[in-house]
């Protein structure tokens, strides 16, 4: 009967005699001929009139929310600061209208008619289709319990907290800091116990990380973790002894011109063949901001050191992995729909991870890196400009209070720290009041040194001032996700070497492409990995890459 | 009765019984107490609960409408161009939203609600609040019968219009730009249609001029035309044997580097006491755009011509007015209400022309610009940057085919050719087809120059590629109405050379702010005229200006 709907709706389309018909059916017209963008699965006819509805909704969502993303973009790198509190009730108001179409008194009907259909015409739904309902029934059931007011002010406090971190930080006072992080974990635990009533989540922060990592639990965290800290921490000594005999890099000294540094941050994004025609490099006073959409990729990084060309670098290569990962997506065919988008923020960092710390700091990089930089700054023959410092220098294994300068070897225990200090915050064995002494002695025994003040101590991150709580261990999974991808692409097309020596990288974008951008959200991310890579997630191959590298 | 509900409602604010009683009483909750923007008549308690609710969903309106402007913005200024197709989507589902908004099934019997409120309990309503019911009502009734799918079509031509104008008028061929514009008329007509069954317009004209001009009559306009057409075709004589007389102006042949040129455009706002803390000034490839909201003002302007520093001065002062205005409406009483809006294009224009034509090209103004540039662009005691010599550039009455290099006295030549091609289109009585010569025809009678090519001719101006058809009146009409407010500011405040000469201009904005731009919708265009000058709108001031300045 369905089928024979379908084939009756395709008629209907070629005869023009849908409008007095629409009433009947509760059918959602299809977009009118003449398209903006090709959004060939989005258009497409579907048997199932609740999930055409569905698709639509859903397209509708997609679009306020990539609305979201440029209206964010331009809050922090362009707005004049007099738009500061209009910007912030319109990006409120966004968010809370995006939250309402979402949880509308309309969808659990809808999600449920087109399960029905599902289960009694399977033919009908290919997997993509499956997939991106399930997708939609996971949005809605996260998103169910939580009042819209809430999901307002969270908006509206990511926002406040992104342009007040930096000032926060410069100050470098805790008590100054103090009230929006305590507002932000009580709206935070609010929103978490509202997701509990109907995702049964064990705690709060498990309902917390899912909103980043859907799928993912804290008892699997947990392990990883705590057996990769375990195993890491017996060739610690071995790594550090190894360092010791070393020859110390040289630092760097120069002046490096702030546009040149652009220009070889361009150019670098241009060899890993992220897409300018979608996509650019920008700079901010504020922290880096990842996201954007598969057709407006516009990374925004941190304004240029001009002590210190190797930070770009970093961030550009990091933020260039999302970027390319973004761009990846099924876009054509799945654009603004849930089952289009990224997996989340563990895989989401192993794509920058994969970039910044495995190829961004491998000898052939810097190899590569080495000769331009000396012509780029003018500085011929320079020991410090030699691949081999440059090298040394990124791969210098310290005990530094601040993650974003730690090495590949010591950034877990950066995260490790985070991750229990958050969970203690939200399973209520923390108060806020006592997070600066925490933060430290948690520091202190991961990491093993002592932050002497709070701007390198807890005031550091970003994450916790917008509401990120949960988020970090993405951190760590990500690293863990890099290493096994690599693997497994190195027994695929070989050695990364030899693309990045010759500055053709694209047969590392095209396999990302291939195994993970392309699928979207196909498959879960436990899934995903294990199909491409043969193993569950593991801290195995992390721990492979690190030993190979650092012994 | 509503008096004491009032009441009763400030009262259940403080003791926060609200919740259980909302159901039972249609009433818009009050915001949030910790809100991102201060708006006091937004928040402010009404007797009128349908009025409340009236409120909140015009400033839901108004914030999707101020989002519009900055993805607007972002479109012709930064966006990458592989973003054209999904951002379009972005934009025409944002503009078919704010009418579903605008036109919901629930808005007429609100609307009647707070007219009756009104009617029976007068002494509830200010004359502010009965201002902004009268134009939620006018906005509602010019666009209930418009279908949403018209309008997202209008918004999507309109930005597929901005886009390609720039590369259609460098091709210059009438045969590639002639789809879109038959594409545009036909779509107006059909809103115009729309528009008319509650707007009893006399013609499709009239209504599309309604559109940027709320309460104009066509009746009125065509006089007004009429009979400044026949008092200068009057003087023209004269003044072009005044012109004969006078030494031709020296013409600019210097290289005019193009960051000075935005440093100097960027200080003459600061002189006009544009503020920056709410804009800025950009610059674009495209064409100018207008627009803005009171929280985010950023001017966008073409590209500094190398060659000639004084068009983009006439640009950035042209689009300062505009933005001093926009600054001006009441924003923090009625940010995003409709009585907080401004008065549509002829007072728009009168406030961008009283800056560029009657400011802007005056003696005064290159008096103070003269030693400027001079030192600005290291050529002193160049005698084309003479005061003498600039003034003349810029008052050197000629027939020109181009509308955007006209002189003050030609200009309204170019305004009401037209108008007069607009109205016979809309009429029937002219067929696209037939444009080029007719273009060429009326340019010729009423300008006295026929264009030698389509660059020059019907392919210049952006404004019907966009949409905008009736917008081109209100050039000439805020030029007249320019020049009567000018008149009485000189009454007021005394003759504008001492501020310009000097550089302090505030003294001009503070008159404009308290009598037009702090003054929103309270009035129509019509009473605000009358009720600042003492007369009606009439072409008798403008007259008197070109008078004196050019005989």
């Amino acid at each position: 009967m369905w089928r024979s709907l379908g084939q009756l709706w395709q008629n209907m389309k070629q005869k023009a005699i849908l409008k007095p018909l629409q009433k009947a059916f509760p059918i959602a017209l299809p977009p009118p001929p003449r398209r903006a963008e090709p959004q060939a699965r989005q258009e497409e006819v579907h048997a199932c009139p609740a999930y055409m509805e569905l698709k639509t909704r859903f397209r509708d969502i997609g679009r306020l929310s990539a609305i979201g993303e440029t209206l964010g973009r331009d809050f922090l790198t362009a707005m004049p600061s007099g738009a500061y509190a209009s910007r912030l009730g319109q990006l409120a108001f966004l968010f809370k209208r995006m939250h309402e179409e979402l949880t509308h008194e309309k969808m659990q009907q809808l999600l449920d008619e087109a399960r029905a259909h599902e289960y009694v015409n399977p033919n009908d739904w290919d997997k993509w289709d499956s997939a991106n309902l399930q997708e939609m029934e996971n949005l809605y059931i996260r998103h169910c319990h939580i009042g819209g007011e809430l999901m307002e002010e969270k908006a509206r406090l990511e926002y406040v907290g992104r342009s007040q971190h930096s000032a926060l930080l410069a100050k470098g006072n805790w008590e100054d800091a103090k009230p929006l992080l305590e507002e932000q974990i009580s709206l935070h635990r609010k929103i978490a116990l509202a997701q509990q009533k109907t995702t049964n989540q064990t705690s709060a922060y498990e309902s917390l990380m899912q909103n980043y990592m859907p799928g993912i639990t804290l008892e699997k965290t947990e392990t990883l973790f705590r057996d990769y800290a375990r195993d890491l921490n017996k060739i610690m000594p071995k790594i550090e002894e190894q360092q010791k005999q070393r020859t110390p890099p040289l630092p760097l000294t120069g002046d490096y011109d702030n546009t040149a540094q652009l220009w070889l941050n361009n150019s670098l994004l241009h060899v890993m063949c992220f897409d300018f025609e979608r996509g650019g490099l920008y700079e901010t006073g504020h922290n880096p901001v990842e996201g954007g959409t598969p057709d407006d990729t516009r990374l925004v990084i941190n304004t240029a050191d001009h002590r210190n060309f190797l930070k770009m670098i970093k961030s550009s290569i990091h933020e260039g992995g999302h970027g390319i990962y973004i761009q990846g997506l099924p876009r054509k065919t799945w654009r603004y729909q849930p089952v289009g988008q990224d997996l989340g923020a563990a895989v989401q960092e192993s794509q920058a991870l994969l970039y910044d710390m495995i190829i961004g700091r491998s000898k052939a990089f810097f190899t590569y890196l080495s000769p331009r930089v000396e012509g780029l700054f003018h500085d011929l023959g320079n020991p410090e400009l030699t691949a081999e410092n440059l090298y040394r220098l990124r791969t210098n294994v310290a005990h530094t209070p601040v993650r974003r300068g730690a090495d590949e070897v010591t950034y877990f225990f950066h995260v490790y720290a985070r991750f229990q200090l958050e969970k203690e915050l939200f399973d209520g064995k923390l108060n806020t009041a006592d997070l600066p002494e925490a933060w430290n002695n948690k520091i202190h025994d991961l990491v093993g040194i002592r932050p002497d003040n709070h701007k390198d101590g807890l005031l550091q991150d970003v994450h916790w001032f917008v509401g990120k709580f949960g988020y970090f261990p993405s951190y760590a999974l990500g690293h863990m996700i890099a290493a096994q991808l690599a693997e497994k692409m190195t027994e695929d097309i070989g050695t990364f070497d030899k693309y990045i020596l010759s500055g053709q990288m694209r047969p590392i974008k095209d396999w990302l492409n291939e195994k993970i951008h392309s699928k979207g959200r196909l498959k879960s991310m436990d899934e995903l990995i294990y199909s491409v890579t043969g193993s569950d997630l593991s801290h195995e191959p992390l721990l492979r890459h690190i030993e190979a590298k650092y012994l």
